[in-house]
């Protein structure tokens, strides 16, 4: 890890997942989220609701990771052990959340605040809560892992409170380049300029649109001078080979 | 792994996945069709473009499941990696493969099988190919771990060709109970059926539809009658509780 580069991981926890019922798009938003606070996503995990499988996974990560996000397993049903698991993976006590108990009590009316939907105020001891302006039950973090729940629209509205948690690096630039071509017209041209410029990340993505195929060249890097210079680079041996450059 | 039960986990290779740029469909598309073919997914990982990562994940994940699908990075540019990566996980030489060249070379028109295109033909020696009907460029399989492209339409295209070469077990089933309640109101009821039949995995998500709150219970066996009792038992306490049963 280069100084100042922060990196993170994610945990989608769900059966819903692997058995192909649910398309995961939580890791994406947070995928997108990471990048724009600076902070690199180096690896997606996806695992079953399986206490075991879940403490191992989050012990792995948390060591190789500044942040490790899981997501999903924190709701009221029996299906949800990840406050559990996470309180296991770090050997603390699980046990019922003051703080979070009557930030539920408060939000839910007399006689509503259950039996099932205190499970949901059920964490590691000493959890730090992430509020939840949605839907009242708040995720939590231990260290440097923090849990947030399965439904995407939910998960959306905790990240600004998730914000000031988190310190990040540099935001990650991109510039997309697209062309009227196919990858192989311009695979050698591209590899010598990304042979020049290791420093940048160039990725090459075929597109179909509106019944045409084409390519779209992607830079990243934290500094916008490095990315200029390769986009410089690629214009030129655009232009020479005559390919068209398109909006997609 | 029980008798007759056949396990896969998926890599899904790539940087545009893990910058947020893209949405990954593909494990989507994997899960429903391994379920289909009674092929349990045990867990998705989502990798870098980077060579020593993907060796290890594949030697890791390959280990311990019957069959590994990598998807993306057999492309003809210099971001696609995968198939010298895998050679290299399994020791093997990293070579022209002559069935892949032949395919291309009459696939292509003349004087088109440039030399970016004739990068998709290196492969791990005595690959076995996985035939593509959309855009000519094969997959390849080295032992149990089977390399797809990351286009989806492509992707998709390349399953039927892929079946074959695949055995499963008997197809896992499901069946959706959709109700207009909460979860809080039905967890301890779910959780005692759950316990009685730790056989059916039986999930529970809350969904948001037109406006209105509801949760959907899903029942996962191969066996539809241990399904069907499962079944009869939740609606036992639903009707008891007077919860409404609604179609999504």
């Amino acid at each position: 890890m280069k100084k100042n580069e922060f990196q993170a991981a994610i945990i989608v926890i769900g059966n819903e997942i692997l058995s192909g019922r649910t398309q995961d798009t939580n890791s994406n938003t947070l995928a997108n989220w990471l990048n724009s606070i600076g902070v690199k996503l180096t690896e997606v995990r996806v695992i079953p609701d399986d206490e075991k499988i879940i403490i191992k996974t989050i012990n792995i990560l948390r060591e190789c990771n500044d942040y490790v996000f899981t997501t999903g397993g924190i709701g009221p049903t029996h299906d949800d052990i990840t406050a559990k698991s996470v309180a296991k993976a770090f050997n603390l006590k699980y046990e019922i959340h003051k703080q979070a108990f009557k930030i539920l009590e408060a939000y839910y009316n007399p006689g509503e605040f259950n039996e099932g939907r205190q499970k949901m105020v059920w964490m590691p001891e000493n959890a730090e809560l992430i509020l939840n302006p949605t839907s009242g039950a708040p995720g939590f973090s231990v260290e440097n892992v923090f849990s947030l729940p399965g439904v995407p629209s939910i998960l959306k509205s905790m990240l600004g409170g998730l914000k000031n948690k988190i310190i990040g690096g540099e935001p990650i630039l991109s510039k997309t380049i697209s062309l009227r071509t196919v990858e192989s017209e311009i695979a050698n041209s591209l590899s010598k300029v990304q042979e020049k410029n290791k420093d940048v990340e160039i990725g090459s993505y075929p597109f179909f649109h509106a019944g045409k195929l084409g390519v779209s060249i992607v830079l990243r890097s934290v500094d916008p001078s490095r990315i200029e210079s390769c986009n410089s680079q690629i214009l030129e041996f655009i232009n020479q080979k005559k390919i068209e450059i398109v909006d997609r």
